[in-house]
């Protein structure tokens, strides 16, 4: 596969941010793109070579799409992953695989994958629908607090819920689902494992999730994580035993917990380009964006390692404001050290909603958490 | 100028790779942008948001375009003046000025301009014609070997000649010139700085270009250079007191030569973007592109530092292949340690055509020098 060949096509399911950060460097290689979204507003409309309109959960539109291209892969999970097997099977090349999403797409069967590859993870039970847990309760296989997860579509945290009490598992959807043991941790952790089609494998550096001391909310992404050696090295053994079960072809980001225990248990997986990732464009050699490229293209992989220390902050709509988004005192983050903020260019902000992200980098990793900190109490995403 | 307001627009002239470059940059920050160009196949045509066709030299395609926007900047200084400064006169703010470009665009007026605000360059004769240079030789004025310089379109090395001999005169076009004494320097220079609306002013580091011992060509860009410190604080106060001459707003990079005796003479200055900056998109805090923003839309400039050392290699079309294009080895340096390649996306390559730049970064200047020798050693533009 020469994509540097005259007639080569890259196929991406998905539009939207991942995919537009992705698209920069795709023109900085100079591949010819075309992007299937179902909104003719989509972020990378503006970045691809052709853009098409359409449904990624139709099984027809999906197939009709990537029979044009040469390498398919996608931006978000929630694709019709029937239609990416019939491609497989009429030779489209797909990365990552319809094997790999299709397990990963249904929580129940990701976790049975985790404890049938001798992969740490919290111990769990799967049912059929959420009322059929309550018989787990009464034999006592379970207890309160557990944590309520459904199996689908539980995409960037909707779809998880800790459930105290039986009035909390009487509010839930009744759907397919699991029930996991409740994990105190002292740390929540990610790593990126970068795989290409031959195989070559490379993991970022471990990331950490700071989280407000209150809000119980991920304030900051820190590269490196502040975590001793030992802790670190076990995280990234973890997430490359994790990326080899799935004999996976492209980025995979390896969500995990350090216990009180200092076990490392993974929560979940993506695998695209990933939130915790966002540092490597201004902080790593290789930014993640280019590096997913290199891996589905069979390129050699790019340097992991940081050039200089990376917060993230994520930029969320402010409560109580929804219209037209106002970014206030972005004029005051772009005069501090080192601080890039990335604009989604949503127009219309509402409450959490994700309106971009800032990247703070500097030689060293203290003054760079201390500037994003001033970042966080600067800047507003308010509306007019 | 709050361009974070819904109905703003920045305009761009030119489509080229500069602005190409400089429009990932506007993706970033979600700035409306529409780009004029001659070519329907511009670079620039799939990163913008409105794209149109025109001739950027046509005074009332300008115009007409300028009008259409609040900020109005360029990527090449081969446009036309006299629609930027009516479109000045109308209210549009344009940076670079009118005035500066028109000074820049004249190579016998940017000469002059440095001789009347004491900025030190090489001495210099213009005329209105090639023949004219006959009686100052006669009258020993001036004495061969000299540099021949066309006063207009003498962009990128076209329009230069070494003039050894009546013989070399004689073969020269019979149009406005400088003739410019002969400097036999050590080191080729340039710095970039960067000076937005309100006059905050930053240097990039001094960059060195390499020569070729044999073929007298630019080989490699890099930063920084590899001078005494006295040399390099002496040719950024030459670039600071230019940037200031002009009060230009924007970047203006800055080309010099050190001397034998270490003396700073300006050879010439962009207005723009420039290729001894390319580096900075790996290797600065800022990269060129975004700084360039920053000056215009009267942001506070970002930090100008370096968080690695670069070194920079144009990619230029190899000697006997004229045809659709062919980056042989492009996968062998994609293997090396710190290696971006830029790939333009001409589709067809001719002899010394530059198609693209590879970009080296290293924590140590001298591995990544070694690293940009092996990419010229591998990688060849050659065709089909």
């Amino acid at each position: 596969m020469n994509y540097f060949s005259s007639n080569f096509k890259l196929g991406i399911l998905g539009g939207g941010q991942l995919g537009k950060m992705m698209l920069y460097d795709t023109r900085k290689f100079d591949i010819y793109t075309a992007v299937l979204d179902p909104s003719a507003y989509a972020p990378s409309r503006l970045a691809c070579d052709e853009f098409s309109i359409g449904d990624l959960l139709d099984y027809q539109t999906v197939v009709d799409f990537g029979r044009n291209v040469d390498v398919l892969t996608f931006e978000i999970e929630n694709v019709n992953v029937d239609a990416l097997e019939t491609l497989e099977n009429e030779g489209v090349k797909v990365f990552p695989s319809s094997k790999t999403l299709r397990t990963i797409q249904n929580k129940a069967t990701q976790k049975t994958f985790y404890s049938e590859n001798g992969i740490p993870t919290a111990d769990f039970l799967k049912f059929d629908h959420t009322t059929n847990i309550n018989t787990a309760l009464d034999e006592n296989e379970l207890n309160y607090p557990f944590v309520w997860k459904s199996a689908r579509f539980g995409y960037d945290g909707t779809g998880v819920k800790v459930v105290k009490s039986s009035s909390d598992l009487e509010a839930l959807p009744n759907v397919e689902c699991i029930a996991e043991q409740l994990i105190p941790f002292k740390n929540e952790l990610a790593v990126i494992v970068a795989r290409n089609v031959k195989g070559e494998l490379k993991t970022y550096p471990v990331v950490e999730m700071e989280f407000h001391p209150e809000a119980n909310q991920v304030e900051y992404v820190i590269c490196p994580a502040r975590i001793p050696d030992a802790i670190a090295k076990k995280a990234e053994s973890v997430a490359l035993k994790t990326a080899a079960a799935f004999e996976h072809v492209g980025l995979l980001a390896v969500e995990m917990f350090q216990t009180e225990n200092d076990d490392i248990l993974v929560n979940e997986v993506a695998p695209r380009p990933h939130n915790s990732g966002h540092y490597s464009i201004e902080g790593s050699y290789t930014s993640q964006f280019e590096q997913q490229l290199r891996c589905i293209l069979d390129l050699p992989l790019g340097n992991t390692e940081s050039k200089v220390a990376g917060v993230m902050v994520n930029l969320v709509g402010a409560e109580g404001y929804t219209g037209n988004v106002v970014y206030k005192n972005i004029e005051t983050i772009l005069g501090m050290e080192g601080v890039t903020p990335h604009i989604y260019g949503k127009k219309q902000t509402r409450p959490f909603r994700k309106m971009g992200h800032v990247t703070i980098v500097n030689k060293d990793i203290s003054e760079a958490r201390r500037i994003a900190e001033e970042v966080k109490n600067s800047i507003a995403v308010i509306s007019q």
